[in-house]
């Protein structure tokens, strides 16, 4: 299969790069919200038997990792590289499952964009000869981040109005150069943008200038039509975010039609209030993009999405260096296979 | 040019993948190492002038990455995509390089073993045609690493004799589908290998069987014979991690000379015994690599190296909990150029 770069970010996939599996879990608030038939499993409660919350993350990952494989009909042994990231320090949900399912393994941190850097260098890996079959997964869990980023939920802290909830979810997709119903069609890598937004519970405005700048360099390098996509997704900016990405993309000239766009972070829990703006992790873009994206685009319901998982990688230490919010937007085209 | 994969880890590159930029930089102790002569630069104190330890090892690694850029005659603008990681708690150090020199950015965490797997994709972007040039970076610091995953060094607590201590360095290599002195001919992706040590002190016993199970499955899979390279090169088992591989290699009949054998955390300080059993951290395998080892294949003094960077994917966390300590190591062959 030819790889084709066009511009310096944009990379084109010419031949059938399919997703052949893929699995999204989710948790119990998650499994409520007008998703539910999409995730492959809802935990009913957050603990999975687990008697760490960061085990319960591994094990959540895991699962949707071997259901993915699964649904492809095949076994781990058969899958060649695994691309994987989480939000824990030192990703260890994601080295964790990487022992437990013994794929070669390339860990990854890209905060909440992980997903979609995770099946970028998958597809790259199949479609460049590197790898016969590829898997990417990304996982969050609320009581790991919450409490390594902020408080424990426990604490029961006030967030304000435009901060975000971390999502218990995991998604993995399983590609391979086969034709399927959902191929892999075009990868934009991010920068990362920093509009010098320091407050740790603003990560929706944080990230919109990262999503608008790998958006405009997606259209721009890959040289579509605005209309071309049935839906731009951002990963997790919430109701704040997306709405401040709206109008960069406008003053920037990209006139996108409000039914273009969509957030992961909204469409996740409907219009529930206890998340406040919206989700965020890993596991959102994961879950949304490889769950119900995938669902809605296999049964021609649309037919292209840009999915744009968007990370701000801060950590708490930085922050208390008052350090600003560095942000980055990673974009894979998935579109209806032949 | 053309990527042929080899049994199920192992990636060959038929074409010019040369090193075209690289660059090491490291800190007092390591400057009046062996190895003074084979950095660019050396840095007299730990702090850079910075104000936080973070921002030190941030501005150590961003020196070596436009030092790298800078030798082969380019700006951070003609190069496409970027791979880097650290130690740090979500990567900041290399976050904040990528914001600093705005390269398209894949972050990684892998831990010691980072050089490797930021090289292996990398060289997988430009021999894919995805990238006309891609960065690889990674660092680390005695100072941050030490704190967050012991104590702080100004404790002065003690360590025991089998320990090894973080060293502050960075390495950046430059890769373009192009003739260079010294090329990428090979990669063999690692799988998590963990033989239930717990004892955060006992890295070079925890990474020991990684190394060994990449080295076996990289001479199967790639088919050369056993004195095909001059060099093994061990990212950072240290004295005790290195004896026992070399004893799980004999065990598992793979038979390498004496003189075939060697650690970077072993070279990067000589007999210093303020090291312990000798030197860790993402920077070490970097700096020696892309410093020291590229200067003498250049040179002709060395033909082929294996350079097989080892990490241990433990967490403080984790640690805690009673995990064990999941070992990876990734190898990258560096040959001669044309």
């Amino acid at each position: 299969m030819q790889i084709r770069q066009q511009g310096r970010q944009t990379w084109l996939f010419d031949g059938p790069l399919g997703i052949i599996g893929q699995a999204a879990v989710a948790g119990p608030r998650e499994g409520q919200g007008p998703l539910a038939a999409d995730f492959d499993q809802i935990f009913d409660n957050l603990r999975l038997k687990q008697d760490s919350f960061e085990k319960s993350e591994q094990k959540m990952g895991e699962r949707a990792a071997r259901a993915a494989i699964a649904k492809a009909g095949l076994t781990p042994d058969e899958v060649d590289v695994f691309f994987a990231g989480d939000l824990i320090n030192q990703i260890t949900p994601s080295g964790f499952t990487a022992r437990s399912i013994g794929i070669p393994f390339f860990g990854l941190f890209s905060a909440c964009s992980t997903a979609t850097e995770a099946l970028s260098l998958a597809s790259l890996c199949v479609a460049s000869g590197a790898a016969r079959r590829a898997l990417a997964l990304a996982s969050s869990h609320t009581c790991t981040a919450e409490r390594q980023f902020r408080y424990p939920n426990e604490y029961g802290s006030q967030k304000p109005p435009y901060s975000q909830v971390t999502a218990t979810a995991a998604g993995a997709a399983l590609v391979a150069a086969e034709p399927a119903a959902v191929k892999v069609s075009a990868v934009t890598v991010g920068r990362v943008c920093d509009e010098r937004i320091s407050d740790p519970f603003q990560m929706g405005a944080a990230m919109a200038p990262a999503f608008a700048d790998t958006v405009q360099a997606h259209f721009r390098e890959r040289g579509v039509d605005v209309d071309y996509y049935d839906l731009v997704l951002s990963g997790d900016l919430g109701r704040v975010g997306q709405a401040i990405a709206q109008d960069l993309l406008q003053l920037q000239g990209l006139s996108l039609a409000q039914e273009q766009l969509a957030d992961c972070g909204l469409l996740l829990y409907g219009g529930d209030k206890r998340v406040f703006s919206g989700g965020s992790g890993c596991g959102c873009a994961a879950a949304v993009g490889f769950g119900h994206i995938y669902r809605r685009i296999s049964q021609g319901e649309l037919r292209r999405v840009l999915l744009c998982a968007t990370g701000a990688l801060l950590s708490p230490v930085a922050n208390q260096q008052k350090e600003s919010i560095p942000a980055i937007c990673h974009a894979v085209a998935l579109e209806r296979g032949e």
